[in-house]
C-alpha cells in the first residue's frame, strides 16, 4: 500500500481563548489568507473548512501546502496528513503504510490518538492497536516502543467519519491572522530594531503601512536595505494592499544640521513622528510603531522620550523593542532573514552622539522648531513617494 | 598545591560599545551597585577595581560572590578566579592545580589564554605549554586535547603583573546598569504581562517606581500577588528606594460601573494612565511602563489605544511586551520566579469582555468622564499608601 498525503491539518492557538464570535470571525480570516497563500504559490487545493477548532485543507501537494500555510500569521503548526475512514481495520492498515514511509531503522516510536464524534472504540485502543501492528509487520525496522521519549511518532486524528495519519509538524510563526487588528504605520529606518518592532506588531495582527524618511540623499543603499525589509516582511501579509511611504527628508535635515545637533537630534525625531501622525490619519491607522530601545544609541535616552513624545500627544506609539538590547534584536532580524544597517540614524550626518541636553527646554525646541523653516508634516507627506509594496489578492 | 579562587572577574557588554565618558559613568555605576549587593548579602570582599574594561572584585568567597554579582543588571558572565603572578611558571603550576581541582577524567579539554600587558610570552604559548603540562601530569584522568569542541576548558587572562586562571563562567542577566537611566512608572496588575514589560525596562537601567490599582476591596490576594511580584523585582535594584504606590481604586471602579461595560472600561484605562501621569510627576520619572500587549484580553484592542493614549498626550508610555503573546509572557515570568495572577483585570467585577465601542465617541467619553464625579488623579494619589518596597544601600 502506498500513502498519499491528501490534506494539511491547520492549528491556531490563540484564536481558541476568544469569545466565540471573535473566534468564528478569525478561524474565518485565517482561512481566507491560506487560501490566498496557496493561490500565490501555485498550489492546488480543493477544499478548506474550519471544524473543532482546527483548519482542514485539502491538497494534493500536502507537503509544500503544510510549509506556506505555516507562515501564516496565526497558525501555530500544520501536518500534512494521510486521510482514511474512522474504522479501525483502515487505521491499522493506514498507520502500518505511514509508518512504513517515514519510520527509521533501529529507533523507538510511540502512538499518538485523539478522537472526536462516536465509535466503536477507545483512544487508548488505537495507540495499543496500532502500536501492536507495527511492531508486529514492520519487524525488519527493528524498532521498540517507548512511550516516555520516543525517538518518533505517528498520531491518529479520527473525527466523525474520517481519520486522519501524519508523523511531521511544521512549526508555525504563530501569532493572530492579519486584520484582526487595524492597521499601524511602521517606521522603518534600515536597521535591526524597527523592523523587528514591525514585525512583533504584524505577528499581532496588524497590516503595516512602511513609513521611510529618505535621508540619503543620491545614495540608494538606505532605499535599498529598506526596501528588501519591507518587501520581505509585507510577503507575511495576504488580502490587504501593503503601502510604503518613502519621505524625502534630505532637506529637513540639512535644515536641522544648522541648529547644531543636540536640538537637531530632538527636532528631528519629533518631526518624524509628526509625519507618521500624518500617514496615520490619511491612511486611518490605529497606532505608530518604533523600534526603539531603552539605552540603545541617540535614540535611547529615557530623559528625550518625553520631549518627543510630547509633539504627537494622544497618538499610541507602541515599542515592541523597549526592553531589548540590540544583540537580542540583531539576532531576531537574522532569523527573518531580513539584511539590516547600523547606525542608520547618522543617515543624515548631523549627530555622532547626543551632546547635554540638560540646558534643553520645550520652550527652546518649539522656538526652534518655529524658526526652522521646515515643511510641515502635511507638505512633507504630499511630497513623498507612495509605492504598492505588495497587492490585495484573493 | 591547592587551589583558591580568591577574586571575581565580571565581564559587561553593552557598556563597551558607549563613548569614553558615558562608559567610565556606567562602569562606576556597576563597581558600586557590585558593593552594595555583596555587603546585602554578608560576603566578604577587599577590593573592586576597574581596568581593561572589566571589572575585578577581590573575595574569599569568590564563588558566592560570582552567583550574586551574576544577577545585577549590566553583568553579562562572572567567572571565580583564582590569582597568581604573570610568569610562565606560575601560570603552568597553578594552572595544572586547577585543572586537578575541576577537570573530570576521560573528557577531552582545550586551553584558552588573552593577555594584555609586556610579558616575555605569547597567548599561544600559554595555551600549547599549559595543555601539555596538564596532559603530563593529570595522566590519570585519561584527558584528551579537544579545540574544536571541548568538553572543559580552562582559560587565563593575563594582565600586566597579575594572572587569572578559571574554569566556571556563570551567565549574567545582561541589560545596563541601574540607574543609567531615569525613572519610570510601572502600572503593575498581578498579571505577568505588567510584571514583565517592568523588569525588561528595569534591565536596560531604568529604576522602577510601581503602581497598583487596589480594586479588591477586603480581598487581600490582588494585593499580596503584587506584592511579592514586586518585593521579587526590586531586589535587582541596588543604590535606589524603591516606592509603591498602592492606590485605593474599588470606589472609582464603583463609579465607573454605573456607566455600562464598554464606557467603562475605556474610562477606567483614561484613569489608570492619568493617575500614573500624576505619580509620574510627583517622582520626576520619564515615562509609564504598561504589561499591553496587542490583542491579548480586554486591554489589547487597538482601535481602543488612541483613546486611551488621548488621555495622557505627551507622557511616554512605554510598551515593551506589545509584540508578544501570554504565552511567551508567562513563561517569562515564571523564570523570573514570580507568582501571577490570570485576568487581574477583572478584579473590578465590571468586565467580562469589550462590546462594540464602535459608537463610543470621544466626545462621548469625555462627557461621560465629568458626569462619573471620579476623584481627580491629584486626590487619587493623595489617598494612596506609598510603601518603601526597598531601601537604598550604600
Amino acid at each position: 500500500m502506498t500513502v498519499e498525503h491528501t490534506a494539511v491539518l491547520v492549528r491556531y492557538g490563540e484564536i481558541g481563548v476568544k469569545s466565540r464570535q471573535t473566534r468564528r470571525r478569525m478561524s474565518r480570516l485565517l482561512a481566507r489568507h491560506i487560501r490566498s497563500a496557496l493561490r500565490e504559490h501555485d498550489i492546488p487545493f480543493s477544499n478548506i473548512r474550519v471544524e473543532f477548532g482546527r483548519i482542514f485543507v485539502e491538497s494534493k501537494s500536502a507537503k509544500r501546502a503544510a510549509t506556506v500555510i505555516s507562515s501564516i500569521f496565526g497558525v501555530v503548526s500544520t501536518s500534512p496528513v494521510v486521510v482514511t475512514d474512522a474504522t479501525m481495520e483502515s487505521i491499522l492498515e493506514t498507520g502500518v503504510a505511514v509508518a512504513r514511509e517515514s519510520f527509521g531503522p533501529g529507533l523507538s516510536f510511540a502512538v499518538g490518538a485523539r478522537r472526536m464524534g462516536e465509535h466503536s472504540f477507545t483512544s487508548q485502543e488505537i495507540r495499543e492497536q496500532l502500536g501492536a501492528r507495527i511492531l508486529n509487520e514492520l519487524d525488519d525496522l527493528n524498532l521498540r516502543v517507548n512511550l516516555r521519549s520516543p525517538d518518533q511518532i505517528i498520531y491518529v486524528e479520527v473525527r466523525d467519519k474520517s481519520s486522519y495519519i501524519f508523523t511531521e509538524t511544521v512549526p508555525g510563526v504563530g501569532g493572530m491572522p492579519t486584520g484582526s487588528q487595524g492597521p499601524v504605520v511602521c517606521i522603518v529606518t534600515g536597521d535591526a530594531s524597527s523592523a523587528v518592532a514591525a514585525y512583533r506588531i504584524m505577528r499581532r495582527g496588524c497590516v503595516p503601512v512602511w513609513l521611510l524618511f529618505d535621508t540619503s540623499g543620491n545614495s540608494s543603499v538606505l532605499r535599498a536595505t529598506v526596501r528588501s525589509q519591507v518587501e520581505a516582511l509585507s510577503r507575511y501579509i495576504y488580502n490587504y494592499d501593503v503601502l510604503l511611504y518613502a519621505v524625502p527628508y534630505r532637506r529637513e535635515t540639512r535644515l536641522l544640521s544648522e541648529l547644531g545637533r543636540t536640538l537637531a537630534c530632538l527636532l528631528c525625531r519629533r518631526s518624524i513622528l509628526r509625519v507618521a501622525r500624518e500617514v496615520l490619519r490619511r491612511e486611518d491607522a490605529d497606532a505608530i510603531v518604533t523600534g526603539d530601545m531603552i539605552g540603545e544609541g541617540q535614540q535611547g535616552g529615557l530623559q528625550q522620550l518625553q520631549t518627543i513624545a510630547e509633539a504627537v500627544g494622544g497618538v499610541p506609539v507602541l515599542t515592541p523593542c523597549a526592553g531589548d538590547d540590540v544583540v537580542q534584536v540583531t539576532w531576531e532580524a537574522v532569523e527573518l532573514g531580513l539584511s539590516c544597517q547600523t547606525d542608520t540614524c547618522h543617515a543624515c550626518g548631523i549627530a555622532t552622539q547626543i551632546g547635554d541636553e540638560s540646558e534643553v527646554t520645550l520652550g527652546s525646541i518649539i522656538e526652534a522648531e518655529e524658526s526652522a523653516g521646515m515643511l510641515s508634516p502635511a507638505e512633507v507627506v504630499d511630497r513623498s513617494e507612495v509605492v504598492l509594496v505588495r497587492g490585495r489578492r484573493s
